[in-house]
């Protein structure tokens, strides 16, 4: 595959970003292979995504970033490169249930995953195997309710020493502390089993069985302090009927849950999604 | 069009249901076109639908009730008769916004929607030519805002002396008052423009703006004392974008509204729909 | 509404490009609202497309194409600017269903679809009074099979007068002469009711019930002088089921036909479908 | 989960069929969890599927279609019993590509499939490790052109020794004989990397790429001897735009492809596929 070198930028808006953005680039002879602008015209916003073949500028990503910064301080930008071949390092955390997980290790084993699994954290010891299977590292945390600090002090501590950039909750099922969150903001994605905010906290496809929905979804968010809120990345739904009950429901919103999780991450991956408040711009 | 008498049903589960309706009909050689029954094992509840070839038995609807009422006493059964031949007479209210009127009334002028439109209610008179143009009677009822009261007395009238079925809000934007509702129940149709539960209330599209949903939705149900909360009929979603600001969610969901609207009173006129506590039996 | 300029690009894909382009309105203190592009690396071609807010630049539509002319030629682009205060010109041709144009002239009529409807044109006279009511003109011109040629030159004289920019077929189930579709190359939409390239020709509802297919679609594309082969705008499929007769899709399906041609035509008409080849860029 | 025998008939339509046959059931006391019929007017074909709790009668499967047998030789019917405490034997075969074998596995693995998987077969050894470690048995019979009919033969041992019932090509890649496919009617399930009828055969993400449509599709069939000709099970669709290239392509139909395989398995190994000609009804 093509290496690139991804510049991801936003800024308050004006006249001439693009312009000197892409002007900066074409100066160096820069190949662009993809590139997204939005303009949040009610926020004065402008977000921007580019593509660069590495091949066609003299710089790597660090070198990139030397070159860009006196643009991004006069313009008043945050913006990152990244580079292809610099995979990041993505933790995942699950509890039982294997849908959501197993599918991440099979598209990451058949290479269609950009990027590194470091290691599986989970509270429960069931999914070992499958995960130890791929040749990834599997930790056992159990929660002790009357002990929860310790718990995600051991967990912190495993999240560092693999050196994540990135946490995947591909069905957790336990809420990080606030702590966690806020060391790694757009970083930790979850899976939600409900078309949020519809159905917010436990039991969501009970939820919906209650409330006689006749679709179900799921919602892939970054997480925050506030439970089931965060950013929201991607969303899907499936149509249910009145024939079926909750475990049908159960069922058929997992592969609702497992296609959400996937199509987010790899958008994550490729720097596809930028924050912006509570809300996420992605150049699909 | 083949004349059809449909047979609906709801009553307690028990074993010999199915047996008994089917061996009624076939005893007076009833020809079955099409055929669903449903039975929720968690409620303990038995819902049936049966459309028979009218030519196939020698009763019209109110015999084969009459015929049907002692089997339907023994089983505690409620039931209903209809005769595709006799249409429900269906009123329309609207305001001013026309995409759910005029769908409903092209489908109606083309043959599409089995059911006669005595009049269309409207707080506005923008949509007057519209509804005149297809020869039906438009009447302007201005709300009051200091005097509801007399307007939906006024309403009522115009719904009473037009022997109405049913009534679809097709956009009409205010609240029924609770005794209108409770005089028709099950058969006040509402169209929401959020996927439900999500976003009740006022300018949901705006809710959905600030949340930063990825779907956009509507919710076809029926009109109960508690807003945005009866049973639901038919649920749809659209994808949206970072790029959609409430305009374009807006626009976008008029078309998501117009067809589960359409949808939703399709299936009421052909009475598939079953009403059991807040959720709905759909038989498609 | 914000009165836009848009400069739309197509050319051979080369470093630069958008550094030309974006330095070029920078340079006139033009002030982007939206901006997209897209290279095809397979064809080496480069596809762009500008919103410029019109009161930000000191110039009209033409005095910017005259302006930009010189980029232009440099670098080998075929370009378009337009004025959103300039809007299309659209002759809807229709046959007797009803459903796609009363739909689209729906939407023009509460100010929707930001284009003119200079007249309508029909091989029947059915649809006469919808389009009347409208306060459009309307042509009928019958289908002479013995003379077909005559009746598209008459059809070929009331475009000509009405100076239509561009033509869509809401279902008009008669093939233009190639003269007329080469006349107005990427300006002749239809909606056909399949999704292509299955069911090609007459009477794709039979077709896919034969086949039994499990969705049914629909397709809004440009006439070329191949039928059913030219570029694709949209399309979108509705899921059906055994229950479902050829007469249930054909409803169905025209749910999914009006939604589709109104989107095509939408995107077509704020310049967002640019053509290349057989395939269609498309701008959302 | 509870023990179900299910009763699924097809026979030539007429009038008291349901009458019999829930007559039948009632007349030894059957509790009916679910049942369902459609009756092909234009054909003249009634279809039955039925769910009996099996607790709620005194026979087993085999007695119980010894005692249905007399109704249906009377009435004409084909008609089968099943036990869900027997599960169907199902072989799997694969090629190289994971996505769709994988997800079946973990689906199994998981409880969520009721079905017996006695081995895989594929025609490379890739996924040798993958199947292994769910613990079952793994047949490597490599394809040599000059020689299939030995192949086959082997991989026809294969299946007779694991008695299988039914046989997944989960992107088995290549064809398999007739004198295989009609040994199992109806038992061979295909999953096919279009909607067909759109791009039969070879490389149809290629094909479909060509042609420019703007969804891409899977249709999971039974094998019959014309090549992607036989009954369709189930079809989805995903959307893309015109920055996917094939390997974009690729990779959001894979997620496409083990959805509606996986669906499509399902409701074959719950009796709810039944074949008439060249199509099918399911009943969900």
């Amino acid at each position: 595959m093509e290496r690139v070198l991804r510049l991801v930028i936003s800024c308050p808006d004006r006249v001439g970003i693009v312009a000197r953005v892409s002007g900066f680039l074409a100066h160096y002879n820069g190949s662009i292979l993809e590139a997204n602008h939005h303009a949040d015209l009610e926020q004065g916003w402008f977000f921007m995504r580019n593509e660069i073949k590495a091949s066609s500028i003299p710089f790597n990503a660090r070198e990139l970033a030397a070159k860009f910064a006196p643009i991004a301080e006069e313009l008043g930008m945050s913006f990152t490169v990244t580079d292809t071949y610099v995979k990041k390092k993505v933790v995942l955390m699950c509890s039982r249930d294997s849908h959501c997980l197993a599918d991440i290790l099979n598209r990451w084993h058949s290479g269609d995953l950009p990027c590194d699994i470091p290691c599986v954290i989970s509270n429960h010891n069931d999914l070992r195997g499958l995960v130890e299977w791929h040749g990834i590292p599997f930790f056992h945390v159990p929660v002790d309710p009357d002990n929860k600090a310790e718990h995600f002090a051991e967990i912190e501590r495993i999240i560092d020493e693999h050196k994540a950039d990135s946490i995947v909750l591909a069905r957790y099922m336990q809420i990080l502390p606030d702590s966690l969150c806020q060391k790694m903001p757009n970083q930790v994605i979850n899976i939600h089993h409900s078309f949020l905010p519809s159905f917010i906290g436990a039991r969501p496809y009970h939820q919906a069985y209650q409330r006689g929905v006749k679709l179900i979804g799921a919602t892939c968010h970054y997480v925050t302090a506030e439970l089931d809120a965060g950013p929201i990345i991607d969303q899907d739904v499936v149509r249910i009927s009145h024939t079926d009950v909750v475990e049908d429901m159960v069922r058929q919103g997992k592969d609702c849950e497992k296609t959400v999780l996937a199509r987010g991450l790899r958008w994550h991956l490729e720097d596809r999604v930028l924050v912006h408040g509570n809300k996420t711009v992605v150049f699909k």
